[in-house]
Parts: structure tokens; C-alpha cells; sequence
């Protein structure tokens, strides 16, 4: 039995969509305190998981925190000036990297099965392989939150060595970046920071 | 005079939009051949620059392969299974990094101009904090792509080292992805590939 597989013809979004996810979307720093529900939680995976990255390694690990308890014990590991932007959201997310996600290659990309026995043996080459696709799988996911409705407020400020110490101990994921999620409170945040000029940020060739 | 900042209220996107991005959108390896202008170019690079990044560092930086001379300058340096994948694309761009893009930091982050000077001072933080929102920025640039209504085709599968020396000389960019833009040809690409499953991917707390 042959697949029959539908090849999908891109279409530009309308100008509300390109406002909601790039034109008018901005990082929230402080959030209205409004409860995020785990399914809507659960709904921004469902999209942020479909980014591509290399050989379908998907590298990213989410941890959602989205009760008081876990709120108190990421809070520890916070900077002092980014406690109450984490404090004000409906819900956070940790996103990290599984060290040993190339044991999903054979399940994931079975037509190169053989690259996770490369990947095992090669821990370097595996780690920059894996920050780059975690990467452009966290530039999904703040897509894919704003994609559900919320806002996204990205944060490096913490511990990630507390971090990874207070949440994955068994699992060895190793923390990169938090994600608040909510709706925006009153000042969320200032005015439009200036972007590298485009003549230096890209070229033509 | 006190600047009056709006507050976004984010709205979720339709279904159409989710489908154009997430759910049907797919990573194209081959193209129609069809042009892409210098104009879709930089409205791409127009909606990805608004992707957050770390204290507005902004550290990715894309050169535009959309000539023939280009192409085949970029297609020494790309490896053999992918470069049917480049010539039939209607451009490339190849994503990198500046390691000196701290420079920007007075004037994208003026509050924190100081951060210049820390970076400056320690190149291993600021290599790993440009990885991290590079990576981000990579992310948004697809999801940029097919916002625009073009399919995205990101590759790892190059010589970073033969693209930097080819076309990074002088400004000391880091190559670490090239992303075919086009419109899908036949056979654009296989079917769906398993995601990692979501109770390994995902974790409540």
C-alpha cells in the first residue's frame, strides 16, 4: 500500500495573525495573574512540537509549572529581578534539553536509525547539534503560545544549575530558558526596544 | 513628555493560520524552481526580527543567497544528499551568528548598556547567550517564512566552516543553519514523521 501524501501549498496569513504572532506580539514582563489551564498548556505543545529540527531529533523538554508548589520551588532559582514577572503569570514553562534524546532517533527518523549510535558515541557533536535544534524548537514555542491566545515573556534570568538540580535530578534535562505564559497585566511591558538596522543584521549574495 | 505604550492583547489564531504554520505546514526539500523576490526576502527578515531574544541582543544574522552566482558559491559548501534540495529552491539564506553582535548593545538595550562590556569580557557567555537566542530567532525565522506564504526547508547538512570562509571572511559570522525558501515542488517531502511521545516530551509540576 502506497502513501498517498498531501503536499500543502503555504498561504500568507491575513494582517491580524501577522500582528498576533510578530507585528503586534511583544514579550510580556508582567502578567494580569489570570489562571492558564493545563490544556491550554497541553494545546501549545501540540503546535510548538511540529518545529522542524535536525533529523527529527526534537531535543526540547517542557517542563509546565503551573501549580502554587511548583511555582515556590522554580521561584527559588530565579533572578531577584525577574521574581515577580514569574509570580505574576498564569503559568511557566522550563524549557531544557534531554541529553539523551538521540535514543528516540530509531522511533523518530527510522530511515537513519544508525545516526543515534553516531550521536552516543559523539557527546559533543550530539550536544551542538541538540542546542541548535532546542533552539529553533524554543523560538516555536513562544510562536506557539501566542498562536493559543496568550502572551510569552522569555526569560534567561535564572539558575539553571538550581533549576536543573530542583526538577530533574532522574531525568538529567538540562534547563535553557523560562517561558511565563498568561495575559498581559497593566505595564507589561515598555515600548518597542530598537532592532539591529537591517543593513547590518542581513546581507545579499 | 510620557510615552503612551499600548498593551497587545493577544488573540488566538484561526484555524487556517494554525494550519499555514503548525499543523500542515511542513519542512519542503524540494521546490517548484519558482523565484522568490529580494522583496518576500526581507519581508521575512521584517517579521523575524521581532522574535525575543536575551536582553535584545539580536545575535543572528542572515545572508540571502538569491542569485546564481550565489547559489553556486553556497552549493560547493552544502553536502551532496542536500544540494538538489538548494538548487531547487527559489533562495537560501544562510543563518549565522556575529560573535561581536554585543556591539549593538547600547543602542537595542541602552538601560543595560553595560552588558557590552561584560560580554566583551567574557566570550564564553557571550557565545553561549548568542546560541540561545540565535537559536530562538532561527525559530521565528521559519515560522517567518511561512507566514509570508513560502515553505521553509531547514538544513544542518552543510559545511559551516566552507560557508564562513566562502562568504564570512570579513565579518567573522558563524554559519549554523541554511533554510531553503520556495514554493513546494513535487514530492516536496515525505509523509509526517512520529513526534516524541507527549508524556516523554512534557512534564507537569
Amino acid at each position: 500500500m502506497t502513501e498517498t501524501i498531501q503536499i500543502h501549498k503555504p498561504q500568507p496569513l491575513d494582517d491580524h495573525a501577522v500582528a498576533d504572532l510578530f507585528t503586534s506580539a511583544r514579550t510580556v514582563s508582567y502578567f494580569s495573574g489570570e489562571p492558564v489551564s493545563d490544556e491550554q498548556l497541553t494545546a501549545i505543545w501540540d503546535l510548538a512540537k511540529w518545529t522542524p529540527t535536525a533529523a527529527n531529533t526534537q531535543p526540547l523538554r517542557v517542563l509546565f509549572v503551573n501549580t502554587p508548589e511548583g511555582k515556590e520551588r522554580l521561584l527559588r532559582h530565579i533572578n531577584d529581578s525577574n521574581k515577580a514577572k514569574v509570580e505574576s503569570a498564569g503559568a511557566t514553562a522550563v524549557l531544557a534539553i534531554d541529553p539523551e534524546y538521540y535514543e528516540f532517533i530509531p522511533t523518530t527518523f527510522p530511515h537513519a536509525a544508525g545516526l543515534r549510535d553516531t550521536f552516543a558515541a559523539n557527546p559533543d557533536v550530539a550536544e551542538a547539534s541538540a542546542k541548535i535544534s532546542a533552539g529553533l524548537q524554543g523560538g516555536g514555542f513562544i510562536y506557539a503560545v501566542r498562536a493559543v491566545g496568550l502572551a510569552a515573556g522569555p526569560m534567561t534570568g535564572f539558575d539553571a544549575a538550581g533549576v536543573d538540580a530542583e526538577f530533574f535530578g532522574e531525568s538529567g534535562w538540562k534547563s535553557f530558558l523560562v517561558v511565563n505564559i498568561g495575559q498581559p497585566g497593566e505595564n507589561a511591558h515598555l515600548g518597542r526596544l530598537p532592532r539591529v538596522p537591517e543593513e547590518k543584521a542581513t546581507r545579499f549574495v
